[in-house]
């Protein structure tokens, strides 16, 4: 932005009728909406959840504390519309598109359902690469067009894949070029033998490959399907000038392989809040960003991007619909 | 409650499609509801801003950067609908009553307004009781029987009163028995020089009176009519099995007030947001609450309030429309 842009933008917040900065994030994010769209009068009033489902390879590792049919069951739920997701969507008028990106078995017949199969699951990652180079950028692509596409100024991405806290601790390691041990958590509900073995699992995934890897090339190693099209969402969604909504730990992942693609979409991320997935505070941490929520969640599904969708909405009418001091003849400090 | 509703609540809650204590305190929220209407199934639709204001005779010491005229200025931006609390109710569909509780000068003529004024804004808690104890007794049960009247589920409070910050830290002072100074703030926007004039003139108007009072003489001695009236709104919503969104530092200290008049009332109280004011925190701390958000807002008139209203709406529909494990086929752990 231009810095007659910024002077002007500072302004515009500075002269609405409240004590200077008294608005704090809620300013900063208009602000940020308010470049992303380099409008002073930026739009915030559709907004849409993207559900994307895949499952993993690793699975059958014993790395989470639900069965692998837990996927597909939950996206069936999710198109009978009773997850927390549908739950959350519903209660702020927010359409759900629930897309298969890759969940194991049979494609799932439904009319509802956005087919978008890359494959039936990953390969397990502990003994190769989770998906080819060609499946990647299938992948990557699939999202990036789906984000693209209809009207709306916001976008939630939700995921659900058992098995997706590895293939995102595996990703933030090898992005980060850390230990893989920092990111491991409890996902679902590990308990304390779980949570020894998915590390022991992830640590041994890791070792396969160089410490450090570009975001294009952990994600097919490590994948899955869905993290990889929730990443070239952002791309698209960015590239339509739109904001996204990061969830939690497994969009955190999907971010920062993001914005090793492209580190200038940055403006259109907003974090929406702070897991209590062990390893988001590390992830949040190597991403800089400090989000707007601290619920306590652990769910994914996009349950935490919907919960701050109000709050971009609230940001970008304040800096639309607020009164300035001059026009409403309020006095300024004495 | 019974330990029967209990053990039912916890279990509709954990038979909810989502890992155990997935939705942090989102599950705490909606445990905090259901007890407070005594129901499994809470009813959280229809929510009301109610916003005070009403001036404070302290103002003349200079303890605000904002002269005192910008009281009755935002009377009318408010009736305009120009505010941050305007904005922010409109955008979640929330009506705004603003009452007039004894702003400065003559009354306010507007049909838009409700005139509940106790006076022509309170004493100078300086140098004597900023109110009689009828007067207080009136601002109580004036607050009471708003809060009583109409159909809604959930109230948010604002306020809006140049030098109302000082009423409310010694308020918090003298109920909580502890020094003045840990509650002196900026306010809207004091510099270093006005910081400590505030904290002397607070100090010696809490030199007037015991260390330590009881809520409803503190509120005599200190004010403001709009405090009292909020306190009162806190009781009243708690007769009618309602919650409340208590704002951030002026209607923390009116939860001090109330919850000293009526200790049983706390389960009704949802503490919105973690103000960037001074002394919010350890007024927090002495009301032993953690707030829902932390944005660091420090503007009042409700706003932090009408942001976290979403996330109640949020906990009562995931309770009521979440499907369960049974319900929707989904297998549980391993």
């Amino acid at each position: 932005m231009t810095h007659e842009f910024e002077t002007a933008l500072q302004a515009r917040i500075d002269g609405k009728t409240k004590p200077l900065g008294a608005l704090g994030r809620i300013e900063a994010l208009a602000a940020q909406i308010a470049r992303a769209q380099a409008s002073l009068t930026p739009r915030m009033e559709a907004c849409r959840l993207i559900l994307l489902a895949g499952d993993h390879g690793i699975a059958m590792e014993g790395v989470s504390a639900y069965p692998q049919a837990v996927t597909r069951q939950m996206v069936l739920n999710f198109l009978a519309g009773g997850a927390a997701a549908n739950v959350f969507a519903r209660q702020a008028g927010i359409p759900v598109t629930v897309v298969d990106c890759g969940v194991a078995g049979p494609a799932i017949a439904d009319a509802r359902l956005l087919s978008r199969r890359i494959g039936p699951g990953t390969a397990n990652a502990l003994h190769g690469p989770a998906m080819t180079r060609a499946e990647c950028e299938a992948a990557l692509a699939m999202g990036q067009a789906l984000a693209r596409e209809g009207e709306f100024d916001a976008l939630c991405l939700g995921e659900m894949g058992i098995g997706n806290t590895s293939a995102a601790a595996l990703l933030a390691a090898k992005i980060t070029g850390s230990a893989v041990a920092g990111f491991v958590g409890r996902g679902t509900g590990l308990d304390a033998a779980g949570l020894a073995r998915k590390g022991a699992v992830l640590a041994q995934a890791a070792a396969r490959t160089a410490p450090r890897l570009g975001g294009a090339e952990a994600l097919a190693e490590y994948g899955g399907f869905e993290i990889a099209a929730m990443a070239g969402a952002m791309l698209g969604a960015a590239e339509a000038r739109r904001m996204v909504l990061v969830d939690g730990f497994i969009a955190g992942a999907a971010a920062l392989v993001a914005l090793d693609i492209r580190p200038e979409i940055k403006g259109h991320l907003v974090f929406a809040h702070r897991s209590a997935e062990q390893g988001h505070a590390a992830l949040l941490a190597a991403l800089g960003v400090e989000p707007l929520l601290d619920l306590g969640l652990r769910l994914g599904e996009g349950s935490g991007a919907l919960l701050a969708w109000p709050l971009l909405r609230a940001s970008a009418a304040m800096l639309n619909e607020m009164a300035s001091f001059e026009s409403a003849a309020v006095s300024g400090p004495a």
